[in-house]
């Protein structure tokens, strides 16, 4: 039987999955936190995802170990590739090959054996690097996927992918997880901090949150190298 | 630049991937073969892998490591529940939550890396166990998030997954194969093989194997315990 008050949450340790836990705890889920160790350069997100999940109680939090660094091709899990500093023209170098695809794969199985239908992540198509797997159409041929892909679609299951912040600025991001109590200083977004998750303050995905944090009018709680 | 030369393969040492392979190859692909360890019980299955793709010269072979164990689910995955070593009602306990999707989304990874557009799975919905994720539609809705999912869809590339298999009995698979002159004692599809990969003769997958050889009208290679 379908479990409609649980549901499996990606939680990378990021300020955009922290407030989607918040969201869907907020909503009164039951969440079971899900956060991947890929070979990612910034690890520190892990020790970040293990905080953040304690302090929002969760039912469980499962890190699951799968190598990336295998098949390469982006900045993220290539030292040979540099991550830009910059701004750079069309989807950065950062792109990880098939990521999310990857991500929200792991979050069916484990949503399918815990008989649960509801799926968080905190993609976002507006304040982003034009990563493909963040569109909305992206995730809805995903939930068209996981209805095909599975024994609990074929019995009638429908999986339902929720992105809160799909269509959400950074800094109306921001504004919501403040209204929800989140301490954002437990968040790493940068793609290279450093052990003690002090962020570099030039990757994009740092100017992407400094900017939000500027345009929502509160202050910065990040710690920069 | 896409390379219509080249194709990643998925290759589970059994006897169907082994087929497939072997099309590919008959079909004039450079093939790059993919294999998994997931924590699966029958690991000779790797070994089977390993001298499979040797004996097809294959680009490179690589094996992704990863853990579904931790997701449990699955007699294939999880020892506390038993192997079944008779025909059962509806999709069997072997059925792992999510499996193909995320052998899938790391062949996706691997041939957006490549610059490569086809892929190849042995999947089968003729003689088979019922299993959702080796459907034709779920094949067709995995194509469409592939487009979606990746940088290269975006930039124009068109995934393909070929299904050769996909509508054909056994019998016709080991035909095929013979035809292409696959030694098929290298392969092993039982799903509980010992150490030396010899097959129970009674699961699911053994089944489904002898049944195949005796209608193809053919000596079965299999090794037994």
């Amino acid at each position: 039987m379908t479990d409609f008050n649980k549901t499996v949450v990606l939680v990378s340790g990021g300020l955009d999955s922290t407030t989607t836990l918040a969201i869907a705890k907020d909503l009164g889920f039951i969440c079971y936190a899900l956060s991947f160790d890929y070979g990612q350069r910034h690890v520190s997100e892990l020790n970040a995802a293990k905080k953040i999940t304690q302090t929002f109680a969760v039912a469980e939090h499962k890190i699951i170990k799968f190598d990336l660094v295998q098949i390469g091709g982006s900045a993220l899990t290539d030292n040979s590739i540099d991550v830009p500093s910059a701004p750079t023209e069309g989807i950065p170098v950062t792109y990880v090959p098939a990521r999310n695809t990857l991500f929200l794969s792991y979050a069916l199985a484990w949503a399918e054996v815990l008989n649960v239908n509801d799926i968080f992540i905190g993609v976002n198509a507006v304040d982003y690097s034009g990563y493909p797997d963040c569109r909305p159409e992206y995730i809805k041929a995903y939930e068209q996927l996981a209805n095909l892909a599975t024994k609990a679609g074929i019995e009638g299951t429908k999986f339902k992918i929720h992105t809160p912040l799909i269509e959400m600025t950074k800094a109306e991001i921001i504004k919501k997880g403040l209204s929800l109590n989140i301490d954002y200083s437990m968040t790493v977004s940068c793609y290279q901090s450093n052990a003690d998750g002090r962020a570099c303050g030039v990757c994009d995905s740092c100017r992407f949150r400094k900017d939000g944090f500027e345009a929502a009018g509160t202050m910065d709680p990040t710690l920069y190298q």
